[in-house]
């Protein structure tokens, strides 16, 4: 479904915060989606470390853009409500957030959202979220 | 108690992420913190408002600011986690977090968010929060 | 709107849930609803305090309650998701869960739900949900 | 570890909740454990359905023995909070309530549940839950 994928890297590359961000798609499949940023020191808490809203903002546009490659063409989703617990330091030179579809609704798609810090080779997950998206009909 | 406001100052000051966003505190009374950022388009989804992570990173430091008021001086506070509903698009001049403790532990506290967004004379609630934070003994 | 009332009255009676726990309305008003019922140790936990799940199905109905009262008659609402923290050991004599409102939409209804726990004339806040309600129209 | 798991089955028979729901113990590994429970239409909602609340509670009590398994001998743990939604309507002849430790942390462990609702052969998620429990020194 190339369309599709098309079709949401558009919308992603209209997300003017992502350009803020340094950040990129990084992976597109049927209901998954990975969003990938490298460490910048501008968007860090009090301890350096990527701040927590940051690695939430990852996730969300991850979530929202796995629940994309499952709903019909010409409607968009919007985040209903996110859940995310924090689960070590987001510390690392790059991070990828993948986002996952659990159910796909006719209105509401449910996701799961994994973000990895990465540091040389080594991999920790940082953040988990669960998210609840809506369908809207684009005008 | 401005020694402890002072410490809250100082930590907020050392999220670089809240300079990078325009962010201030514009409020701080016992156990209640808000936080302050005007409309910048840099940090918008695709349909020109403010992303909902962007959202999130206010109302969780101002959650996070709202239990520092209430531990004990030395200890710091982190998110364990946060749910957030998004209720109305993040459109406007400018934008208010209110982070309030609902219920402060000893180890666990329980804070309310709620970000509202201003245009002129109007304000509208945008989103609501609900956070665990965990007191941590500074090293 | 005593109608809508008497609408939401039967569909509580209708869970029977409810009954088996002794629990009743025990409020109604616009976007708000409570729900109280009498401790009882068959719902308990290993400590002898009510089961974080079922002070989680008080919330639910009285959070579902409340928002039936500001849908159109003839819809009825489902739980998208909630999310509830747990504050304090839900022991006591009586239990009463406080619906609320946040957001009523078209679509999706935002709540907000409070459960106090009571001994003798003390009253202490056991646990705090943020809930989400789809309105279903109903066959 | 058997000893382990005895003590996690014998802090379950202490949930008398469980006795009254007809649930048990139907699988513990390491970080993992399974609660099932047949239909009992005294817990239904008013469609005839597995009341949210229900599901939550076995969910609830399969992430906190997931975590149980995960702790140290002597300590035990309570929920901090807990994030659900629901996926589909929860009718069958039985179900399980699948819990599993995602963090182990020694203050704080992070769960996720999922809840199956089975009919003759068919098996359907019904319900997924991200827990947050926290170990508590017993005394």
């Amino acid at each position: 479904m190339v369309d599709g994928h098309e079709r949401i890297r558009n919308l992603f590359s209209q997300q003017k915060v992502m350009q803020e961000l340094g950040a990129e798609i990084s992976r597109i499949a049927s209901g998954e989606l990975d969003i990938s940023m490298p460490f910048n020191e501008k968007f860090t808490q009090q301890n350096g470390f990527l701040h927590a809203g940051i690695v939430s903002t990852l996730l969300d546009s991850a979530c929202g853009g796995a629940a994309l490659t499952k709903i019909k063409p010409g409607n968009n989703v919007l985040a209903v409500e996110f859940k995310i617990n924090f689960l070590a330091p987001a510390s690392g030179d790059s991070f990828i957030a993948s986002g996952r579809v659990i159910k796909a609704g006719r209105t509401i798609s449910v996701c799961e959202g994994e973000a990895f810090a990465f540091q040389g080779i080594e991999k920790k997950l940082v953040a988990r979220m669960q998210a609840t998206m809506i369908s809207i009909h684009e005008k």
